[in-house]
């Protein structure tokens, strides 16, 4: 990476974090609690030190890295933060921007004295990419994962959590301690990079984020019959897939019918049986998820979603069910919060967008035992989860000037 | 398999047949030239000599059993057969029902000393399945199986046809001896399962083959962009699999409305990629093939199907590219054979139904080379290629019974 002069620090350290977990076969892969993660995360510890930062992990493993203010140890933080783990063969920014520009901010704070009464931290989450369940590094820190679950989760490939914790050198039935005091956290600001083309078609540089969409994420099973496609009249068939698609037609239809401006309709996985060209497919697995900010509407799209299959379905001699994998809620960001990162915006001489989360984060987490707020830099093409994930040089400075300035104004708060 | 007494032998051989191949995931398997084909083809030899044949492999490993008849060595043959390899996991009567019905029949005529001045045989074509390419035992016997393309051909998992020819002690080189002389195929039967619903469907016990209907065969790739599922807005998505679920709705629309009675479309494969619950598919991959028996309509309809995709991809942001892989014409029966066979049928006391073949066989093969017509006796519940694979015992005893009638008639042409 070439160096922006605003931002020459987080520049070098971004590059330095990318010397780590590059994977062979494209972009970079440190999946939580792999080696290339604990190399990062060390790594990281050593930054933060440097940077005149008290470090310490806590019991699931997130990096805390605290700079007492001037009412001395015990009181509340101003905490920047995100993560340093990334999906597989993923990209430069996603979470290690948030972490290395508070580190930055961090250090500014420091050299210029400006950290007020209360601590100041950067926090870096662990599995934030959700190798081993959704945002268990937040949920540690927030009190919302046990040690039980933490006993029953396992990675895709068949990794147990509590091994892979203790591998590291955290102790599973611990992680109970992990979570913060009520109160300890003051504020939370994470700048994240926006994964989508909103920020980018608009032309702001800038986006404050309103809420994290909530979603729901289903699984379809249309059953029909395998028979052969040379053989079976068109008549007599059941074909599963013939099924799916007007589904997922309909669904579509159904989404942009009914949804709002920031509703989310996706079918992104499909698995047909026995899925050779000569046979009738006789099954069809199908993967859907809804996302949306207004409460609710995630449900009730996929209460029609279900209805619209069982509509369909028979129509082809088919049959089908749905099942909910997963509900979680749309999680509103800090009005405050987000009005002080929209006037350190302006300060900063750019006019931010307000725009929901399509993606969840960790700030989504906190924000139930903490005010929470988010900071979106501008994706390249919208692009993300990839080697090609980038954000303009002269956006990261932008991004890096605005949580500075929103985190001058909340440690000048008395 | 328990025995109807009109037909006990032929019940004994395929429980014999029933040995070899058992697969313990299930079924048969017994691909073209491995081990248990091997060995099936080995036991079919000994049956043959013992029922008083002369038994050779061809050049290419067919089995040819021969009985001469009263015009001496050198005469044209009345020709029975089928095949004994099956698609893995497939069922005890996928092509073994000809080859030991037309055994069975040979053994009767033998008997009863009813062969005429023409030879009998019995042929077990070898690969019927396709696990080198699309039915090279009876392209080796009618000449149109060149040595260069034996030496190109490989199965799927990765074996050469001509490695797996020598391992069972055939020489690839020498495949174009496979081929019969003009003349030297007198008439050509072929008892096999329908593989499909419709005598069962209509009530009928024995078909009457008027065509092995025509194909062709498609890949489209349709390309989008993977994007996030959560940040990207539906109005900025370029989602390969919305617009292939359109197509493939749209396309069994088209088929049903201008197609005929016996016009099958079916999209049997489909690959999404990344295929993951909440990426945008940024590519999908999706297998097409049209049957029908009248002359250049997959062809026309294929056409039409591309007209198609290339409409609807650009409404969704997304290119395709449609690839013609394989076309096969349609292959008439012969009508005296037909004609014959459906006099056997009411012999025996049944009205055949007339249909076509939506299913590839050798017969479709040895028309090019001497006349060639077929069997069908039902399938119950349509399956096929599968462990449940069945005829009703009374159904095969009367396609026996057709079958050796029909033969007859021949045997007593002068």
């Amino acid at each position: 990476m070439t160096d922006d002069p605003r931002a020459a620090r987080l520049m070098q350290d971004l590059a330095r974090l990318a010397d780590i977990g590059v994977d062979p076969a494209g972009g970079w892969t440190r999946r939580a609690f792999s080696p290339a993660d604990v190399e990062a995360h060390d790594w990281f510890c050593g930054r933060a030190r440097e940077a005149g930062l008290e470090v310490r992990f806590d019991a699931f493993g997130n990096v805390v890295a605290r700079r007492e203010g001037r009412a001395g140890p015990g009181a509340p933080a101003l905490v920047m933060g995100s993560h340093l783990d990334t999906v597989p063969n993923g990209g430069p920014l996603d979470g290690a921007l948030g972490v290395l520009a508070g580190l930055e901010v961090a250090r500014r704070l420091i050299e210029t004295d400006a950290i007020g009464m209360r601590a100041i931290e950067v926090v870096a989450f662990r599995d934030e990419e959700g190798r081993f369940g959704s945002l268990p590094g937040s949920r540690a820190m927030s009190g919302r994962l046990s040690a039980e679950e933490v006993a029953r989760l396992k990675s895709a490939d068949g990794v147990a959590l509590a091994a892979a914790m203790a591998a590291a050198g955290f102790d599973p039935a611990r992680v109970g301690e992990a979570a913060r005091p009520p109160g300890a956290i003051a504020a939370y600001l994470e700048l994240h990079i926006e994964q989508g083309p909103v920020l980018e078609a608009a032309g702001r540089p800038v986006g404050i984020v309103t809420a994290i969409a909530g979603q729901t994420r289903w699984r379809f099973d249309f059953q029909g019959a395998p028979d052969h496609a040379g053989t079976t009249p068109m008549g007599m068939r059941r074909d599963a897939f013939a099924a799916a698609a007007r589904f997922a037609d309909r669904f579509r239809d159904m989404i942009l019918a009914e949804g709002g401006a920031h509703t989310r309709g996706t079918i992104g996985f499909l698995k047909l049986t026995p899925n050779a060209g000569n046979v009738v497919p006789g099954r069809v697995q199908l993967g859907l998820e809804i996302r949306d900010v207004e409460a609710g509407r995630p449900q009730a799209l996929g209460d029609r979603a279900v209805a619209l299959a069982e509509a369909i379905a028979p129509q082809f001699g088919v049959s089908v069910a749905a099942a909910r994998l997963n509900a979680a809620p749309t999680v509103a960001m800090d009005a405050g919060l987000a009005a002080l990162l929209t006037g350190a915006a302006r300060d900063c001489g750019c006019e931010p967008l307000s725009l929901p989360s399509g993606a969840g984060h960790d700030a989504g987490i906190i924000a139930a035992v903490a005010p929470a707020a988010m900071l979106f830099a501008p994706s390249i093409g919208g692009r993300s989860h990839c080697p090609e994930e980038a954000t303009d040089h002269r956006d990261v400075a932008v991004a890096l000037a605005v949580l500075e300035r929103a985190m001058r104004r909340l440690c000048a708060v008395p």
